[in-house]
């Protein structure tokens, strides 16, 4: 079975075609969605074919941007490349591209940049407007038109069930051993018509291995042979140890205190160097079948999987380095019975986030001293990349920690500051903040408390001074003192980094 | 039945006292959790008791404060009382009184403004500390112990369960008729124990009628007669009227586009005049067979029951005018067939509002051109009331309005400015904003997208040229165009406010 072509079924077989011959179904101002999420499972030739198509109508004076839905972040091959010939108009619902992010700031795309597990039920009911192609990478088409899904699930059900026509790219490269590790699950409906969806813990499925396509609607199938994204891992600086070492401490007094089973709740941790060492401090402290229902299964879960620290890991697209990557195709029986992949919206889903009660461990640009917390702009105006699943995880969980390092450009910034330039995750929702200066718990906690505790724990010593000092200051201005702020000094920080290049 | 005494358990009977006698269980800082939600079901003889405590203390030198816990705002009678002895030294999850509002402002009383909906959770997990003794106002306890509860049940349930004694409050003006209009859900759980909550409509019971709650806890129970605080219902001003017949043409031209049902999706609801003028716009807009699933009932809703405009309403508490109340008295049995009241973490429970794909309709105190909302502080510091359940609704419902005059002071205010100066509601989750000047739908807008919307449809033409202003110039700094701003100019407006009386 695939022995030859990934692509079995009679029918689709005749739908193969170059990506150059695909991407004729693609026009100007066209809604696409395409399949990617953080680097996984991203169309590999489409968009390569875009941009050629996109050069050749410039030469004849003619304009070719697309308004791009996706997962999440794709890849320079995707985002990059598409971005490059000014061929996005609109992007959603998350990017982490370099180029995109200098169009956006300069304002020649626009970005709206939404809660991840908002995304389908908003496509579905039409407040997006309507997708015209879905362009979704597959791992492999069975002879009765099966499809086995790709190394990221994200939105793809979502946009094949809404585009008007369908193009699939099928990636020898994705392991054809993937299949039945993905739970598609069709149970979604748009109010007044849901049901519970009965996941009652990381472990269970209650979907379909496979994305249902009507055969019909697919117009071509692009065969591509073609690596995800996969950055090398970086192993954990002095900084995320420290991070990772206040978070692990204060796990272990929750569960003295009995306000934590011994195998936590199930984990939710956003991508990057300081999860993947708290990852690792959870394996070193000897911890036993945690679980995660997160978004994306980096390096430490699988060693974690392998190791019994974790029991199952759920979530919607990997994030592998190129040696976790051929640990688990060399390993995939054995992760296939711990691994679950489902869609974003499964993934993200406000009801399983507060059942499972999970524990949303997310990084931040900057708080304030009041909890108050930024995740995606600097200084105020320019996104970073967006907010991504944490507004679902940080609001809905059973406790946000938040984790960042106390400053940022060999100190120039200070991660915590006086009132942030921006707000996504608000006081209501910020339960721990943690740097490496410590950790600062602020449940229970009024903003006044707050703000002693957040300057104490977790401000670097060379702005703490200043950080009282304005705190101080703005109690003894007596203008209000539940949130006591200097309204003509609050954004001062930021505003001095911007002329001077320090906070 | 309950023909001389609401009390009818003869283990109970026995330990009826006075409140004075009662309030010996109450000592200096304790945490104490009592009903009452939005002025509904909260006691009415010992908050009188503890004052007269406290001030007898206070003559011997010593000090008495509570920490005090409730469903959301109660009444003069309690919060108001209790403040002005200074006797509440911490204030959660809500509070509405002008006598807290000062001491909070001038820093005399720490206020937790938490979502209504993780209280609950919070309380029972031991995040926010031990809870001595509840205290709670009920309608009557059978002789086999059965407690029917009063006008409102809030965070009752949770005080019960986690307090080490009870003491209650048996309030013979409340209608005794109440019983079997609660729906008090037993099935909670702390993860990982949780199960699905089976609620699939408004309508849908999946509870006890009764608060249960061990015998051997209680150790007082006071006998009061006196009604809840109900203040007279305002007739809709033109403002109001003109803010809810924006939001009806939204909802025909919504329903017009397919993108809502023609009996729309249960509507949660702010209290006050601008809800109430919605109300009786739909009630009007002939409208049938709608739904409510909210926190608060109010006068409106009673009629809109009574004509078939609503044909269920699910709340945790009646918020209603002197004469809606006599109308729900002398129409018990009707309303008992169409009113459900659940406990504050059921009936904010982001499970269920994300599942009924709620329409949140809520205040704010201000908004910035790029949508984020500020519900809580004026003018960045002095605490107003709190966020409340409008967080729990606007997250996770399927549509969030939030409604506001477009001036306030006589205009000295604009509730548009540059950059909103405390933020509860980011902008990825305000949906529509509507003012009496109109209605912005800032579905798939990006920042610079909304900015223009904002502006044109929702600010007052008097403030409009300045904001224009304000956005172009920050525009043109090249700053960052994602979401343009000019730090040292953001919180002009409200700087000139304190300084000048105006904007």
């Amino acid at each position: 079975m695939f022995s030859k072509s990934r692509v079995e079924c009679p029918i689709l077989r005749k739908k193969i075609m170059s990506a150059d011959e695909a991407v004729s179904f693609l026009q100007d101002r066209h809604t696409v969605g395409m399949s990617g999420f953080t680097g996984a499972g991203y169309p590999k030739s489409i968009p390569a074919a875009l941009v050629k198509k996109a050069k050749a109508l410039k030469e004849l004076g003619k304009e070719f941007r697309i308004n791009l839905w996706t997962g999440a972040s794709t890849a320079p091959e995707l985002d990059g490349v598409l971005a490059e010939v000014d061929g996005i108009n609109m992007r959603l619902p998350y990017q982490s591209d370099p180029v995109c992010r200098q169009q956006i700031n300069e304002g020649s795309m626009d970005y709206v940049d939404m809660h991840l597990s908002e995304v389908s039920q908003y496509a579905w009911s039409g407040f997006l407007g309507k997708l015209d192609v879905a362009v979704i990478e597959v791992a492999g088409i069975h002879a009765d038109g099966r499809i086995i899904p790709s190394s990221s699930v994200g939105n793809n059900k979502t946009w094949v069930e809404q585009a008007d026509l369908v193009i699939l790219e099928v990636n020898d490269q994705q392991s054809i051993k993937l299949e039945g590790m993905h739970d598609i699950y069709y149970g979604t409906a748009l109010p007044p018509h849901r049901k519970p969806i009965l996941i009652n813990t990381p472990a269970d499925r209650i979907g379909e291995q496979y994305l249902d396509i009507p055969l019909e609607k697919i117009v071509a199938v692009v065969e591509t042979s073609a690596p995800d994204r996969n950055s090398a891992f970086a192993l954990p600086d002095e900084i995320s140890t420290q991070i990772a070492d206040n978070i692990i401490d204060f796990f272990a007094h929750e569960i003295k205190q009995g306000r934590l089973p011994k195998e936590l709740l199930p984990l939710q941790s956003g991508v990057g160097n300081i999860p993947n060492a708290v990852l690792s401090g959870l394996e070193k402290g000897g911890y036993k079948n945690l679980t995660a229902y997160t978004e994306v299964i980096q390096d430490g879960m699988l060693h974690m999987l392998k190791s019994g620290t974790l029991s199952v890991a759920s979530a919607t697209a990997f994030s592998l380095s190129p040696t976790a990557l051929d640990d688990l195709n060399e390993n995939i029986d054995f992760y296939r019975e711990k691994i679950i992949l489902r869609q974003q919206d499964i993934s993200n889903h406000p009801e399983i986030v507060r059942r499972l009660g999970i524990i949303a461990m997310n990084g931040l640009i900057e708080a304030d001293i009041y909890g108050n917390v930024n995740s995606t702009h600097i200084m105020g105006s320019r996104i970073m990349n967006g907010i991504g699943g944490s507004g679902d995880f940080a609001r809905n969980g059973s406790l946000s920690i938040f984790m960042t390092p106390s400053t940022a450009k060999n100190g120039a910034i200070s991660a915590i500051v006086p009132m942030a330039s921006h707000v996504d995750h608000t006081e209501h929702d910020v339960k721990v903040i943690v740097t490496e200066q410590g950790l600062a718990d602020l449940r229970g906690l009024s903003p006044r408390q707050r703000a002693k505790v957040i300057i104490e724990k977790c401000a670097h010593p060379m702005y703490k001074d200043r950080l009282t000092d304005y705190y101080e200051r703005a109690c003894a201005s007596k203008r209000g003192m539940h949130t006591p702020h200097i309204l003509n000094e609050a954004l001062s920080w930021h505003e001095s980094y911007e002329t001077t290049g320090k906070m």
